[in-house]
């Protein structure tokens, strides 16, 4: 198993989409200057000027508030490959300036410390998150440079990066972040520099996690019944460091850290369940996909092809958010899919694609692509509100009037993460091989590449996710031999996909319509996916949505909000499925395609002062009802809202 | 509005029935005798050796520990009314002895301060059970005076109800106990000495609740609203004793106990919904009930008929339990009733049970025993064994198969609150004026008393739950002219009565068909009451029912384990609800009616990977279910259970 797909690159894709280019537009314009704004007030960037002098007072925030810049930076850089944005471009300069001046002599970087106690550095990986934060430098780096051309932050990453290599490993200090990030960050560093220590020390960090016997491992039976202490527990006890900060319900029953939150219970090659902590894990198994695609370990690759299975098909809301509990941001149990209290961390959504995308390279499977995309067009995206500025943390698939979007958090982790997925958007619309062009999203958008050494133009054209059809014309100087594939994505049974109006008639392979043939310029493809409104039920495993159903039409899941409806939300039942109908409005939303039908409800009134009452003394009246794509729900003022609806 | 009926008497009731009295004797000679056995082991009777010299070591459990002793007298006392049982009388008599001779020469009597700091006597409201205790310790000295026409227990009660006294009021200590409990007691301790001082600080309690203004009181627009504090917050600040050993949840958002937990956020007559602990809300209730019996105030009686309302309508689940949050073992909010956390606490049924009894005896309404029965049959003979000796804290209406009864609890009010109810089951069944008996429960039984002047007996017989029908025969020495009553319950709308075979045509009277006529001994009455499996639903804001059915027949309620059945309970979809029938076995579970049915099943073979799948892809096939009397829940063994079944 080694690499098989990787992206054209950012800056060889031009997205004209009626659907993404004006969420990108306001992503730049509106959402990462916003940020940077609450980058300034909330200490953010305080902190790096302290360090350099240049502030006075103490450090502000959460200990790992660092990354947030770090992140920005990297949606910022995204942003600027495509679009130079002279007032944005320079306030990236100037935050990277200042990141130069802080960082130590030795490499060092991490604000909390420097401004504080500096003996806590490299202690506390329980709770500290310098590994995490120095990921995420790494990754902004790697995306400035490879953006931009510029190699002021890669070099501050690499300085870092190499301090981090001189201190850790097996015969160094031996020991595992907290909060993974950095795993994923060194093969991306690895991937620009070439620097083999790069990639040794991710598969060091990968493999080291879960190596910490358990004094529990003993005593359980099955592997992935166990709830282990590891690492964090073994170091609490050595330094006398406390969980105090984190939930108690990390603690297991003897009140110690419990590993599994941080995926430090077993080796990963022996895990058998997505477990612990959702944007750790998504960020683990991510990096963990992305070192395969460099190094052949057959093992490792059946763990995580296992562990995302064991997500995608136990434990994943029907929007694509993952981590179901409020109280840990974590995954729970195969099938506890509560949708009131669904966390389904915005963050989480984005390692989950991180992860998919890393999958997808390694496999070229199209089901990884038709989970990125149900992530990305519903929990992902309905993380920030359509005007750019307001965020959810949590995207639960049930809301009440009391719920309501926020401009900032104290732990600001997922603005600026959703940012940078948003704004590195052409990195997954297309991915190619030596000889193979597969068009993975719907976009409208024009992509340049080399294909079995021939250069190509490929445009597409398309009303998704409003309309299935799509229109791909080929630009090439020379004809050439070389493959096209087009997904065809799990939510639909009826496609087709015509070049020069000449139907083909392959079935997919591994998710594609693939065809390998000569190609000329001025080539025309087009390919049709019938999308319809579709009612979608759940495993009956899975309590939470018994009885109900989900509307989808094409990737989007739809959800009832009740200002739209004459009748709250939970109760209308759907009692005519066959009633269905998708209409698209100018008006709503910035525009977009409703699902509209029939519905029953029990008449609140009718019920008076009674609780329980015989069945057959209840009637239902008819009624109409509007559903939008779960992504734009809460952009109206307080309402509730209800994904799955109450099935007849 | 003062009292209009009350109860003719434990000593005047003999049950002789197929359901009950096997209960009663497993109650009287295992579970009591257990019960015993318990107390002497956890320390209970050995804090009043301590306080008497008669053993060594420190004061063991929790500071309200003694309650338990006294609850288990008080059920011990009912059973010796007509059960001369001279082992569990000599137990009775040895701890009395001992409780005489731990009273203080001042009447106090705790054993926890007693054996620990005696300087903190009455001075902890908040956390401290003393006048909780001392309430438990009066109603166990009325039930065993009533009992046994003994006085001993009722000297030490007295005296200690005499030490509040001089204590507490609004020129003395100004203050109210952080559980109620004491209120209830001395209005029944003012009934057998006729002693005006127990009635006004029965008053004096009741009427003190909710008076000291809340600092958010002036900014809410609503008392309904409120979430305020109150006396325990102010004893707080002025005292220092902390809430620690409370759960969090207790605090608001200032981190002060919230007094809305023990009904303090408002005078009880402006109070609106039922809130806070579900015993404490209960034993309130039922005291002010108790207290309206012997003292009019419209104001006071239309608040409690208020929150009764609410909690029957709002606030209650099918089986009668009260309070859904497991976490604060309280009510929450209206409709809120989720199955598988609902606490339901055993004592938080006995309270309400209690409470409804004395709305009853206020107003001879049915509505008040409709829903005792329905508590009584379900939520609290849910929580003994059928084998009497292992206890419920909680009824849930949906377990799993971790959950189990247990044999005793470190705070183990349930066990000994759970006998008392059922050791004076003969104070429930028939209810008395003047002239005038109403049959309230149908419990094969005689009751000797005299209506209108003469000596009447009435003998019901009954296969009641099994079977609604009931003969009635009346045994008087002369002819004499009073009212029979007898309850038709709300969960049938088809009855007949008729009196030496001719049939009463009159509508029912605030649920009772009553019949005002000169009577004569022999007479001869059948009550009827057609009793066919009902499948209820839930009102459509009770979001965890919806869509969802639970199976009653007569006053039970039924389940499904899944030991019972080839596919899980939480997988039956109840698409036949005409197909049900009820059967009578011998052989199940000391004997029950059961009720079998068709549904149908989803496939979860087929199913296999799918998390989720269209609608009309997916089959059903016809199975066959058995469900049980919800209180036989959990007696066979770890397995799945539901109360609330799928519709179809």
């Amino acid at each position: 198993m080694s690499g098989t797909y990787w992206s054209p690159g950012l800056k060889n894709v031009r997205i004209r989409d009626d659907f993404w280019s004006p969420r990108l537009k306001t992503n730049s314009y509106i959402s990462l200057d916003q940020q940077y704004d609450h980058l300034q007030a909330n200490g953010s960037l305080d902190n790096f000027r302290r360090v350099v002098g240049e502030a006075g007072g103490d450090f502000e925030g959460p200990p790992f508030i660092d990354a947030n810049v770090y992140k920005w930076i990297e949606a910022a850089s995204y942003a600027l490959a495509t679009d130079e944005m002279t007032t944005l471009r320079g306030k990236v300069d100037t935050v990277i300036s200042l990141i130069e001046q802080a960082q130590a002599d030795d490499g060092y970087l991490f604000t909390y410390f420097m401004l504080g106690d500096n003996s806590g550095r490299w202690s506390n990986f329980t709770m500290m998150h310098e590994l995490y934060c120095a990921g995420h430098l790494i990754e902004a780096a790697v995306a400035h440079h490879r953006a931009l051309d510029d190699d002021r932050l890669l070099r501050v990453a690499r300085t870092l990066a190499d301090h981090i290599d001189e201190r850790f490993g097996p015969d160094k200090q031996d020991t595992i972040p907290g909060h993974e990030e950095i795993e994923l960050a060194l093969v991306r560093l690895y991937r620009v520099t070439d620097d083999d220590r790069y990639l040794d020390l991710a598969g060091y960090f990968i493999d080291r996690r879960g190596r910490d016997p358990s004094p529990l491992a003993a005593e359980l039976p099955e592997l992935e019944q166990m709830v282990e202490r590891g690492s964090f527990s073994k170091e609490q006890k050595e330094s006398g460091w406390s969980v105090v900060g984190y939930q108690d319900t990390l603690r297991d029953d003897s009140g110690e850290y419990d590993g599994l939150w941080a995926q430090d219970h077993a080796p990963i090659r022996d895990q058998r369940r997505v477990e612990g902590h959702a944007v750790r894990a998504g960020n683990l198994y991510a990096a963990v996909a992305a070192y395969l695609h460099e190094v052949d370990d057959d093992e490792l690759f059946a763990a995580v092809e296992r562990l995302w299975r064991n997500m995608v098909t136990r434990r994943m809301y029907v929007t694509g958010g993952v981590g179901s509990s409020p109280d840990t941001e974590s995954f729970t149990e195969d099938y506890d899919l509560p949708n009131d209290t669904a966390f389904a961390e915005t963050c989480a959504s984005a390692s989950a694609i991180f992860w998919s995308q890393n999958m997808f390279e390694l496999t070229g499977e199209g089901r990884y692509i038709d989970t990125l995309e149900r992530i990305l067009y519903n929990s992902l995206l309905s993380g920030v509100s359509l005007d750019g500025s307001r965020y959810c943390y949590n995207n639960p698939l049930q809301t009440d009037e009391e719920y309501h979007r926020n401009e900032w958090f104290y732990v600001a982790c997922c603005p600026p993460n959703l940012s940078r997925v948003l704004a590195s958007l052409g990195e997954y619309i297309y991915a190619r091989s030596e000889r193979e062009l597969l068009c993975n999203l719907y976009v409208s958008s024009t992509v340049d590449t080399t294909l079995a050494g021939t250069d190509v133009t490929v445009e597409q054209r398309t009303e998704y996710p409003w309309d299935g059809d799509v229109a791909v014309d080929l630009s090439l100087d020379d004809s050439a031999t070389f493959t096209l594939g087009f997904r065809i994505p799990d939510w639909t049974e009826n496609w087709a996909v015509t070049i020069n109006g000449e139907s083909v008639s392959v079935a997919p392979t591994d998710g594609y319509v693939t065809v390998d043939r000569e190609w000329d310029d001025g080539d025309h493809i087009e390919v049709s996916l019938a999308m319809e409104p579709d009612v979608v039920v759940a495993h009956p495993d899975v309590e939470s949505d018994k009885a109900h159903a989900a509307l989808r039409r094409g990737p989007l899941v739809y959800c009832v909000e009740d200002l739209d409806n004459p009748h709250p939300a939970r109760h209308l039942i759907l009692s005519r499925p066959d009633s269905l109908s998708a209409r698209y409005t100018e008006s709503m939303l910035d525009g977009m395609t409703v699902i509209e039908g029939e519905a029953s409800v029990q008449d609140a009134q009718e019920w008076q002062d009674a609780l329980y009452r015989s069945l057959d003394s209840v009637a239902e009246s008819s009624t109409e009802f509007l559903a939008i794509p779960y992504y734009a729900r809460n952009n109206r003022g307080p309402t509730s809202m209800r994904t799955w609806l109450r099935l007849a």
